[in-house]
């Protein structure tokens, strides 16, 4: 299988994880190992790096690279000043650009957020943008710099799935960097239909974390990733009002 | 993972197949070992079942048992004749009822289907009812002793989905025999769904055979049904309108 | 405006009103004036026709023709009794036939269905049944001299619109008779959709009699149902993904 | 009937309507007759307002306010040197603000919008701005003084209805001005819908003029946006998955 390649950096699991709302550290250390990510974001406002039994050593045990990510962050200057606490802290460039316009629907502030991406990649910095699923902002994002652009499929938490697939694909087929759907997932099949509208990845974190079983349940994301890449690769029949009247051989 | 039981008989696999419109014998075979199902549905009014090179051989080089079906039948008489041609030639008295009620649409007949059913059941066959979505036929088909209702998610080869999520939960709620979700399976999310909404397996067959890469697609659909079930047992998080207000540890 | 026409009879309003619900028979009779109806069902098993200050001094006060209904019949010769009742009680043949399979979901009963609708068209009546959405059931209904057909859009009282709109339109499609959309309206959209969908009347009772404002939503339905009417003759636009690119006179 | 006030002017009717498209001036005239519009955007880009037997001439015999907007614009300086014109040929200061990304989806471009609005607002005009269905950015065009926030359904022109009501209900949720669905309407249910999610108004064009009877459709939207205002305003029944299992008066 072709791998997920981000700013040149190849990635077996086009799953990314996130690590908020696990119920315990045991819980989220066996939820990552069974969605076979290898890449997962931390909130670098709410996370001590140096803390013991913290989240770090959790991926560290699974060889999981810890994404910094801006979250709870609502200017560009404060996302700046987070993002680069992560670099100092995790020794990587990289981060998840994530600024919200307010704490009730956590959407993305579109404007901070194309701000902040600016002067992130000014700064150096490999720069994965959460944003609405507007397909011009997405594509804003893309000029500025930033190396894969993130559109939501329904407010963080909600677990309303992908509420404008149209949008989602009209990113899809502009950007030349890669599309990760981040946001609004609530079960497998709402990921496999990310996948499905050409995203090259699928980011989710509390339909697993907040899941009644959520090692089965990150399980269960990370075959539907892969079904849903791999449909989009098969080339799926057309959509038709009925079947063929004609056809000799048909069967169900 | 548990079983798939149908009339006291324990399937590994939640994909059942079907085997029309396939480019060719070899892509067949193939699709179907990808696929990993363990039943597929072989039209008995257009296969010979002794001929050489067929379809018989496909099933036997791959230990898949052959679930025969009545399509191409328009009435209860007529599905029971193909049904005993069926017992006859594959020593078995498993059938897929399927009484359709025209060529264009090929919807299915919910008269004579519940018909067939009935006089099915009365001549010792282990019935598996291909059906419209609604709740009240299914229940009806199951009353007279049906050992799986399959509800349609769309019209056969159509590849719409599921149009009615709501009928199909409905019937879920209610079966005491398996539900199986046959006809309309566009692509991977489709089956998923079909999981979700509590099925018990799905029965496909051109979303598969008539995708640009059948195999690929296959396995997909493996994938896909693994996922989707994986997924109903973890319990999904509820739909809401926005995130937890108050959540101190949100993180997406 | 094209009249409604059914078995020979027209009528101005494509809006036909139930009567169930409503807090008071004021409120009714204000929102039945104001939805425009002429032709409004009354369950024959729930009322007494002789009864003072009922709902037949309503009926006859505004003008509007009674359309006995044989709603709370589980079977077709409990619905044969309970419209026979009502041709005696009320001097008309037309019944609107409604069996369903049980309290808790009233769908309504395929078979009995079919049954009943049979049995009152040899008896004389002018038959318009409640149905599902199956094009199929629909079709056997009018070959067996039904003067309409009702699918439902949802579940009685769900309030959920057209959960499949591709089977209204199949129906649409292929009838000679009136189709009517009964069941499930829940706002003035859904009525507007119903008509869109080509059928040829809307009939609706909890939507407008337990609405916050029942008067207010009789008038909203009134108009949504000649507004649905009206584009559906209009001809619409095509749906398309984006503007016409070479555009030149666009404007919005 | 409560009118729709922007900026302290009132306006009986709520459907706003657009100029492009029209087979004729003639059918263009009689269309906005039909639609009992008040208030209809002309392209200052492409409109000479001093031709004769132009659409200003339609307004004029009409009694409709002109209002010019900016179609055509990239940029915001683009935008503020055609608001200008406007505002010198017409005498008046409003202005539906309009700035897209490109020719081919006609997305706004919420940069060059929001930028736009602010200084439309500081030189003294009324503007109503056309905008992506983003909450943010709606909630950002609110505080620096926008008189309207006009989210789009779908893209201009598209016919897709509205792809996210979620969205519009979340932008309605927290607006203090009108907000107009602008974009996308393709058929009468659509502008219901627009209504009953909380809408102050409905700005429509091609829906109405490209429509194979221009004028039949005017009749349409103008009803379809009142039905859905008064559905709105009438408290409709909540959804719920059956009926009430305990009615006793339970009639359809």
């Amino acid at each position: 299988d072709d791998p997920l390649v981000i700013a040149g950096r190849s990635f077996g699991s086009r799953l990314i994880m996130g690590t908020g709302g696990a119920p315990s550290l045991r819980v989220l250390s066996e939820a990552l190992r069974a969605s076979g990510t290898e890449l997962t974001t931390v909130a670098m406002r709410r996370v001590d790096p140096n803390a013991e039994g913290s989240v770090w050593d959790v991926l560290r045990e699974n060889a999981i690279s810890p994404l910094p990510n801006t979250a709870g962050c609502f200017t560009a200057v404060d996302a700046l000043r987070t993002a680069r606490l992560g670099r100092e802290a995790l020794e990587t460039d990289w981060v998840k650009l994530e600024v919200v316009a307010d704490e009730r629907t956590l959407l993305p502030d579109p404007v901070e957020t194309l701000d902040a991406a600016e002067r992130l990649v000014d700064d150096g910095f490999t720069v994965l943008a959460y944003t609405n699923d507007d397909p011009v902002l997405a594509r804003r994002l893309e000029q500025v710099g930033c190396a894969a652009v993130m559109p939501l499929g329904a407010p963080i938490g909600s677990g309303m799935g992908i509420r404008n697939p149209h949008n989602i694909e009209l990113i899809v087929e502009e950007a030349r960097v890669p599309v990760i759907l981040d946001a609004g997932i609530g079960t497998a099949s709402d990921a496999a239909l990310a996948m499905e509208l050409g995203c090259d990845a699928v980011l989710l974190a509390t339909a697993v974390t907040r899941a009644q079983d959520p090692v089965l349940m990150a399980h269960a994301m990370r075959e539907a990733v892969t079904a849903g890449r791999r449909a989009r690769l098969a080339g799926r029949i057309p959509v038709r009002r009925y079947a063929h009247a004609s056809s000799p051989a048909r069967e169900s």
